[in-house]
């Protein structure tokens, strides 16, 4: 961006095998300064598919994007659905590097297909909101693009700015990469939006199509029985399975009733009004109303978030009075932070507030816990979500304080408010799950190397959910081993461009989890350890860390889930610093 | 403060020696746990006179408080004059050590004096401006006691709050150990002043008095011969000598002249209008409104900060229209901060930014570079007096979050408004003289213990002053040797209580040095050796930091100061890492 130049350059070799993930984090640890300031000429935005996207592998449409986080000070990878990696894995790219900052006011796209890599210049795509932004886009460029980018919020170099990507069928900018102020990052580089053409491409070619073909069936198999992810019916030919019906919301009623869900602020581990934002509530919803207004009526659940998910565990929530899509999708942690967190239990008002968050280019988790700063202190009141949305509202106004502070992520906030209790790891948001009542996940908050995360080391699922069976009770201590596996494995599954959902099936079922590997075994023609290509990627965000400043010193929680007992089960976070260190002792 | 209760304790074997930065360092480096959180309970406040405060040694009635700070998160001392420190050497305390956290809204003081320590209930001092604090405190208690204490800023835990202390002669809480946001450890404690009372106590009593009488006459004599401390008078017998006629702000005009005057927010090295805002500026509006207003004039120079200090470098600054005082004192580094570095020009605007900042409870340092930041991210123009003024006084409003903003410290506001050049190092604001220029006090502020800090190592005694003849070029690149010397004999001097400007006496005058030495030796009765003395303290220092997770990539300046060049000399921060890292390379 510095001279405003493109080239194309083949893969190279030491980068064979590395997609999504493992290339965003190799080409940030090979080529980012570490102590680089992440919002200057230093820092590189990178976008990489995951290895099988565009192929016909079962939920593989991931895309991940990395670079310096301005959030975290450390490296960061966030990945999302949407149409954009399908399209760039048709047009064969592996990943889009850019680099420099150009000396200039404009704002420019980037537009990307079959031997093509344009910088233009769109000055009437900054400062819009990203519906309006979408639809733009949509009339001028043909064949449906996969669209991603920054909002407001990432023009404006502000810290919750996450990269918004483009719905299936609808103009909600819903798919986000949302943590770690990426956003920022493609703003600090004066780009709003990344457009991708796949018209007149192939699907990419798997080296071993028998293996590839064989592992996709076993993995489709698996996903489609599991009782999770399935695409089940009961006997009166209704279907069931969680995420089918309730989406990932359907969790909302099982962490509180846990104890483990964390409200007005961190304070207690259960919400007396929890049911009224749940994935079943908005399943009801959907019903009511596309009883009620029939053909009219936009709600659904059931939806995928990239074209190829066999899962689809999202979901189009309807305004109540007139059918019509509010906003898609809400997700449990958008529905916790934006609900639950701040006692707000009026659907339509979370509904509202994911909408702002969407069309601002905002990461809802980061921007829930911020708002719940604004409650603690003093200039919200909890549970009043009227006047949470007129805050985030705020943010269209360039001249407004407000509004810039209610995009700039809890940790700014709470220390503009004088909050001791900011509950953020490496300046990152803690995600839905109270650390004190499930102890695993607390180890990877502490120990991500991506600030406080759950999708990084999602422990939850043998904590809580039982998956192979329910290996870890959540109250014990001993977490290290737990939470590395999971990290371990999540960093493989996070470059193959698989939804991390599938962990729920291929942990419970061999066949499946062997198809997965077959899968990204047969594409490359090479054969990888699953474990080990983890630990690699682990390595080198670990290494990257180290280099920008990091000790063990960053790898803990905020010092009041130490010292707070959170309510119902009056638990405190109890894990020694010693065990923590064992996540990544010899890293 | 967590029982509300007090004790007296004989001071310890082991802190003999130990006063003032020393003694508060010590207290923090062995009671407080590195990684706690500065605004709960596991920190401590600690106050203590500097060694000699309360003895006829002059210029030596200085005031240490320590803590954890909330704005760099590493170990903190400030210092300041003021009252309070002879008050505290003549009732006998080596130091005070606040504990604990009340759990409840009320706010207290502490009331101490002859065998007398009370904690009192005091709501009504909360909230109110510091000007009126301290008349109603002068009303409430006899003896003009010394008072400190934390304004709006630190009761609402804010991270350029300050530690204010009462001037000699009038109301201005003009006395601050500034930096690193004790103001708000202290407002986490629930305490609004400390007030002490040393009506019925005697002057400390050396142990060796004939050495410290003859050190402390010879101390004396260096000052009052040196041109930049002293007492002359030229042929005509007017008074001459920098620091008694001009104050500090004859800095103002020496480093604009060297290129090295941070100028709208360090974008630049000189200011043309840098004279209008100058100690010599000041100096002739005090004479002209004393000529003008006679006995209703209270503007003045040579004004000391403590009892006994004979370089008397402060000022009372008139209002140009009244003569009567507006603040008191105006320094170089708040006529630069809240002046040059905004392109603000008007004397009359810098010192009612000054007063309101004094009356809130502000390090000017700290405000100035954030109200800088608001004009860095668009939200005032430079050199719009007016609209800094209107952004500060929103300080009072406790629902405006721009008020709170502007207590927050440059790093909070300049990331809340996208802005990647914040002059700061681990978190705390650059002061007056740019590092690229004079790259001394560039080391000085990158390695010191307290985040970017003048006073902790000034090299511009050697680079620019020509102390000891002009013993360093600024433009050097190997300075970690100069920067050592001049932050191991400061930590010494900041424990002694003698004020860091002797520095200019004690280089250049080797029996002054020795002076001081004998004071030192003599009341303790003891050998001291100076640089060891500060060496250790360094040491305690840097130990605290690195358990609380800082490494050398801490010790570095902001990005842009690589990379961007500063006019007039078009110069960049050349020095290398390893030079820096040298500094400390045995710590």
């Amino acid at each position: 961006m510095s001279d405003m130049s493109t080239k194309w350059e083949d893969l190279p070799k030491k980068y064979e095998t590395l997609a999504g993930r493992a290339l965003t984090t190799a080409i940030v640890h090979d080529e980012v300064e570490p102590t680089c300031h992440p919002l200057r000429e230093k820092n590189k935005f990178v976008i990489s598919p995951g290895l099988l996207a565009g192929t016909p592998a079962p939920s593989s449409g991931r895309l991940s994007v990395g670079g310096k986080s301005p959030l975290t000070g450390g490296i960061k990878e966030a990945n999302a659905g949407g149409l954009t990696a399908t399209r760039l894995g048709k047009i064969g790219i592996r990943a889009i590097v850019i680099e420099g900052m150009p000396d200039t006011d404009d704002w420019y796209s980037i537009v990307v297909g079959k031997e093509k890599a344009e910088i233009v210049k769109t000055n009437d795509y900054a400062g819009m909101g990203l519906y309006d932004l979408i639809e733009k886009i949509g009339e001028d460029y043909d064949h449906r693009p996969g669209i991603i980018g920054c909002g407001i919020a990432g023009q404006r170099l502000l810290k919750s700015a996450g990269i918004f990507g483009n719905n299936i069928e609808n103009t909600d900018p819903g798919r986000y990469a949302g943590r770690g102020g990426l956003g920022a990052v493609l703003g600090s580089k004066r780009i709003v939006a990344i457009i991708s053409d796949d018209h007149g491409c192939d699907t990419p070619k798997p080296k071993d199509e028998d293996k590839f073909t064989e592992g996709r069936k076993a993995l489709a198999k698996a996903l489609n029985n599991h009782p999770v992810t399935g695409r089940l019916e009961d006997e009166e030919g209704n279907p069931y399975g969680g995420l089918k019906n309730y989406g990932t919301n359907i969790l909302m009623n099982i962490i509180n009733e846990a104890g483990g869900l964390p409200t007005r602020g961190f304070k207690s581990g259960r919400f007396d009004h929890a049911a009224k934002v749940s994935g079943e509530a908005v399943h009801e919803l959907v019903d009511k109303t596309n009883k009620k207004f029939g053909d009219k009526a936009e709600g659904k659940y059931g939806h995928p978030c990239h074209p190829g998910c066999v899962m689809a565990c999202s979901n189009i929530v309807p305004y109540e009075d007139t059918g019509k899509a509010h906003v898609s999708p809400l997700e449990y942690e958008s529905a916790w932070a934006l609900g639950t967190n701040l006692e707000i239990s009026d659907l339509q008002d979370v509904a509202e507030l994911n909408r702002l968050c969407n069309d601002l280019g905002l990461d809802t988790i980061e921007a829930g816990n911020t708002l719940a700063m604004l409650m603690e202190g003093g200039m919200i009141d909890y549970g009043d979500g009227p006047a949470a949305i007129k805050a985030l509202k705020q943010a269209y106004d360039a001249s407004s304080p407000l509004g810039r502070l209610v995009c700039s992520g809890a940790k700014v906030v709470g220390e503009t408010l004088g909050v001791s209790r900011i509950p953020v790891v490496k300046g990152q948001s803690l995600p839905a799950y109270d650390p004190r009542a499930i102890r695993g996940i607390g180890v990877t908050y502490a120990t991500s190397t991506m600030g406080a995360d759950h999708t990084s080391g999602y422990t939850i699922a043998a904590e809580i959910l039982g998956v192979k069976g329910k290996v870890s009770d959540p109250r014990e201590i001993e977490k290290a081993e737990l939470s590395r596996n999971f990290q371990a494995t999540t960093a493989y599954i996070d470059s193959s461009g698989y939804c991390v959902f599938i962990a729920f099936a291929i942990l419970d079922d061999d066949d499946g989890f062997n198809g997965m590997v077959d899968t990204v075994n047969g594409f490359l023609g090479k054969e990888i350890d699953v474990a080990q290509y983890g630990l690699d990627v682990l390595e080198m965000e670990r290494n990257f860390n180290k280099a920008a400043g990091f000790t063990n010193k960053d790898d803990r929680l905020p010092e009041f889930f130490h010292t707070e007992q959170l309510p119902p089960h009056n638990v405190t976070f109890d894990v020694p610093p010693e065990e923590i260190d064992k996540v990544y002792e010899d890293m």
